[in-house]
């Protein structure tokens, strides 16, 4: 069934507020089955959700609004949808009641007049009850189509989808079920990848697209069928299809991430690890510590900005900081083996390179970075260049995921 | 001028992407003196797209596309524009060397062939260069409408607005001018902010409304006026009228962070900065190296997040981690002295605390942040309760913010 969502506010339309309603309820309506097709955003106007209502209804059969169900008289929601259909709503006296009470629990004598109109609702349309704000949704099934409304409280949306609108939708049968299935790679390009796996990305069942964000690249493979279970069975089955043209640069699915994988490794391994970043600057570290329970293997990490800091405290002799500069491959070497020693950690890890804007040379462009990796009796050095025409933010970035996705495959 | 906003992408219309580019251009226009009338967000299809197109053509002269101008074959957007208005778009050599050059500067041997469709426009129409990414935005002005496209990677989005976007919209010609003025504060929560603001928060101009955001709350005026110069006079005035109310809160303006500030400050006043972290892990380090230059102040940063690296590298007595535990007055004061010492910096920072979800009890609960602050001849302690019900990336982000706009006002 194709659904469409409608946010009706001032507020999201002049971008003060962003619209997560509108992902929130399309990522519960995949996992149902459902196909939401358009998100429109409009102002508190009668004539513009008239617009709105019009266009989602001449794709869709199902169309939820979320927003515009307030006392104020700029609140307009349902307004707009009975003069749509040309209903005159009823007072409901036992939601009059509800309402009233809920302004007593909060301390006030009396209701304000102007949540009056929070009681009516067409006859036939059943209430979706909002248990901490007045505004209640309804479900109004009319003319072979059904609307279904929320107030614009993230919240009070989600309380009420789980409580009413979600069982509603579960007993709607449907044709069709999706399953998806997200395949994270790091150290490839989009075009680069989507190159390997061209063949499939014209496929109409299942839908195989690229996503590219900083540092890593999303395949998502999104199958349809007529039960959950095969919907499953055909993603898995392409999931295997992608990664045996991309095996070499994946790292994880769904909800996985480097360092939560990074960290998984570490603790199972028995593995302490210490940490020398110099352009990072800190980024390496605060990801991994966003994993709670890093302390079991987190030991120690030094930002060493200065060539002073580096040579006292990993003890890096002076006279490789002057003769190859602390962005070589001598000073990586050294960084890593002195973090190494001073946390007594299993391994050391070093990052030192050139973030800019400001600092590159012909030699040394802006984008060089060095990574050194010191395990017990090995070091390894890497030397990447991310490309001069990135920002500090960019290269700090593609610099702590490159270091990340090394070590996840080094332990 | 009325202008429509269309998101183009599956991952946006299945809720797996936030449209957070809609709220940004939203704003962004509110301020050139546009008014946005319709967001919308349809899938990668052509016929959607057309659909899109039609109903803000309907009600717009401007239209706004976000998304759809990757390399592969699901990136529609300026196809289906194209064939919208019936136009032929050509191939722009020189832009086609750009995108090839792109690649080679990443260390690509060449171009993959997918990406040749990035370099066709319609002769008339104008590109938006991205200097990230491979795909150029376009300024048309076709049948009295305007059309531009963007990217949907928000970074690539925001750099293409400011550079082109921005000033072609500018010299557009409006009946009223615009001025904001976007004042932060940090320390104090956003309900009692505006209670000290209340009087002002409902004028018709300037506009003025309170943003809350984590660790930081930014009250925004907007003053409409029929010349520019005129609505800075407004605006200015307003923001005037504010502090005088809020002063002791207020730490910057319009585009001022707190760690740009601390930096300038850092780098006038000649000092140096060593920093121990615990429960931050590296985050106060990361915010304050993203400061390009921070190199001139910044001369360590240790994240020691065991007992045994504050004890053997900053020097903190056994007894005081045994006795008062890593999270205390006593350890932050020995770990603001023991950084600065290992350092020889002029200012030595600590921060130690309980970030959670696990390892707080009834004495120590999660939240509870110690930090310390060494200068030559004193220290200083600050401890700070951050809420039971944060979660661990709020209390680290705003313990970082928080040691961030100590340190500002200890200078």
């Amino acid at each position: 069934m194709k659904v469409g969502i409608i946010a009706v506010g001032n507020e999201v339309v002049s971008g003060q507020t962003i619209n997560t309603n509108a992902s929130f309820i399309s990522n519960e309506l995949e996992n149902l089955g459902f196909d939401p097709l358009i998100h429109i955003a409009v102002k508190d106007n009668m004539s513009e959700i008239h617009l709105a209502l019009k266009e989602v209804l001449s794709m869709a059969d199902l169309v939820i609004t979320t927003g515009g169900l307030g006392p104020t008289p700029d609140d307009l929601t349902h307004e707009a949808i009975y003069a749509f259909f040309k209903t005159k709503p009823k007072q409901d006296k036992k939601t009059l009641k509800q309402i009233k009470n809920k302004f007593r629990l909060r301390g006030y004598k009396k209701m304000p007049p102007m949540n009056i109109k929070q009681s009516y609702k067409p006859k036939d349309a059943k209430w979706i009850s909002n248990k901490t704000g007045t505004a209640n949704g309804i479900i109004w099934q009319i003319k072979k189509k059904i609307i279904i409304t929320f107030p614009g409280v993230p919240a009070e949306l989600k309380q009420m989808w789980e409580d009413t609108a979600n069982p509603f939708l579960k007993k709607m049968k449907n044709k069709f079920y999706i399953y998806t299935k997200t395949l994270k790679f790091t150290g490839i390009g989009e075009s680069a990848l989507a190159e390997k796996i061209k063949p499939l990305l014209t496929l109409k069942n299942p839908i195989i697209a690229t996503y590219a964000e900083l540092g890593q690249i999303k395949v998502r493979i999104t199958a349809k069928e007529k039960s959950i279970q095969k919907a499953k069975k055909t993603a898995l089955a392409f999931s295997t299809k992608v990664l045996r043209k991309t095996k070499r640069y994946y790292f994880g699915q769904d909800n996985e991430i480097l360092e939560s994988l990074l960290a998984i490794k570490l603790i199972q391994s028995k593995k302490t690890l210490a940490i020398a970043e110099s352009c990072t600057g800190g980024l390496f570290s605060k990801r991994l510590t966003d994993i709670s329970g890093s302390s079991r293997f987190f030991k120690l990490s030094a930002v060493t900005y200065s060539n002073d800091t580096k040579n006292k405290l990993l003890n890096i002799p002076e006279k490789i900081l002057t003769k190859y500069g602390a962005v070589s491959s001598q000073t990586a070497s050294a960084m890593a083996k002195g973090i190494q020693e001073l946390a007594k950690s299993n391994i050391g890890l070093s990052i030192t390179g050139i973030a800019g804007p400001t600092g590159g040379s012909k030699i040394k462009p802006v984008g060089l970075v060095y990574f050194g990796l010191a395990k017990r009796k090995s070091i390894k050095i890497k030397k990447v260049l991310f490309g001069k025409d990135r920002s500090r933010n960019e290269i700090r970035t593609l610099a702590a995921q490159y270091a990340l996705n090394w070590l996840l495959n080094e332990i």
